[in-house]
């Protein structure tokens, strides 16, 4: 089974026609071909993007479309996204070459994704949140941001030189993994445990749950993890239920 | 010392104008900004090619241009062509992740240039045969032609990853390497004797001068090597002309 079948490109809207053809043929010219493009805005000129895909129209045509970037990455495990930037939540960021083996070791067996943000503003907090893993493509301090297309070509090139090395052997299954729809399931529950344990207020929420999402994606995270820890806050949620009411002034 | 400022950039009559913008932008996000231009035709839409440099412009503004391959690489000593073929003299060819630490070692203390040809037909033979390495870039089977400016990215972000590499030491220098117009003087004057000695037939002597440059383009040329090949080279002239004298009937 060749694992780069399973790796899904992710482009969040991406702005510019032209790049979506470039990153087809980039792609293609790396044996990938699976395409996801997020909320496109309806001024693309497909035929500009046809003409810089060159002989990749083919995976220009199959390209799936998403409104959202959790619906195209629910089936996946393993997400990682790009950024240039550093700072909160992106100062844990791999090199391409690191993430290319917990990609392709995923990719044996699960729906992995790489996902690309916009070529102006990058990934928001949020669309971060959602990637188990990120990855910071290295550049120069004189000019740090990629084209869109090289950034594909760049993270790309490391999968397919990988996937080609001889002494590279995929990992064999033991546990099935959680896949992002699994995992969110997960963290909304644990998000209303800690409002009702009173465990943080409200205003820190977004950050602890940026903190608890850190913790589950540093290592693999089975199915039978997920059903642990959807558990235990589903119980946490059910004491304090009765604790309401057995102190009517709580609720 | 910063090696990157020794790596020269060399694109063989390149096509597009947006791809001479892309290839500055790569080039400055990998640190790289010595750009030389070989022959570019005068339909070229240079706004075009600002347009796509984005903050790269500076590059576009300083690049050189020159006429032939061979003038743009006069004062180089290492030149590594890049090829997606394969074939004669093209089957001896490094992968961009070994080219790189060659490449360094070179540019720590020398002028080293990375040869790109036209966006179609790639290096003739010609020009490949002045280059002292071939660079194959590792792609699919199903499509294996890069564009040009994800082909300059790669073997860009190759190098920009060794000079960061804090276990990468350049070499210290030694001896002064031959540069590409000493190394054609050799190979001149090479082929003077290997016509004179009646060595080989001149029908047979393009063929067998790429087996000489293949030899001692192997290992590291010095300038001292090259005198030494130079004056043998003389030597063997003199001995025929001496031989010419003696046996009219030769001349």
């Amino acid at each position: 089974m060749n694992a780069l079948k399973n790796i899904r490109i992710v482009l969040v809207e991406p702005q510019s026609s032209g790049n979506i053809g470039s990153v087809c043929r980039a792609m293609m010219n790396m044996g990938i071909t699976d395409l996801a493009v997020i909320n496109p805005h309806d001024r693309h000129d497909w035929d500009e993007a046809r003409r810089l895909s060159c002989h990749a129209d083919t995976l220009l045509d199959a390209r799936k479309t998403f409104q959202t970037l959790e619906e195209a990455i629910g089936d996946c495990t393993v997400v990682a996204g790009t950024s240039a930037r550093t700072g909160l939540y992106r100062d844990h960021g791999l090199l391409p070459r690191e993430a290319a083996p917990i990609l392709l070791d995923s990719a044996a067996h699960h729906q992995t994704a790489l996902v690309f943000g916009r070529e102006d503003t990058g990934l928001t907090k949020e669309e971060l949140a959602l990637c188990t893993h990120i990855i910071n493509i290295p550049s120069s301090e004189i000019y740090r941001s990629l084209n869109l297309s090289h950034a594909v070509m760049v993270c790309c090139y490391e999968l397919f030189l990988l996937s080609g090395n001889p002494s590279y052997r995929p990992p064999e299954e033991r546990s099935p993994e959680a896949d992002v729809a699994m995992r969110e399931r997960v963290y909304a529950r644990w998000q209303e445990m800690m409002l009702a344990t009173e465990f943080c207020p409200p205003e820190k929420l977004e950050h602890m749950m940026l903190g608890v999402r850190r913790i589950f994606n540093r290592g693999k995270l089975t199915d039978n993890d997920a059903r642990i820890l959807l558990g235990l806050a589903q119980q946490s949620l059910w004491v304090c239920d009765q604790w309401k009411k057995a102190a009517p002034d709580k609720s």
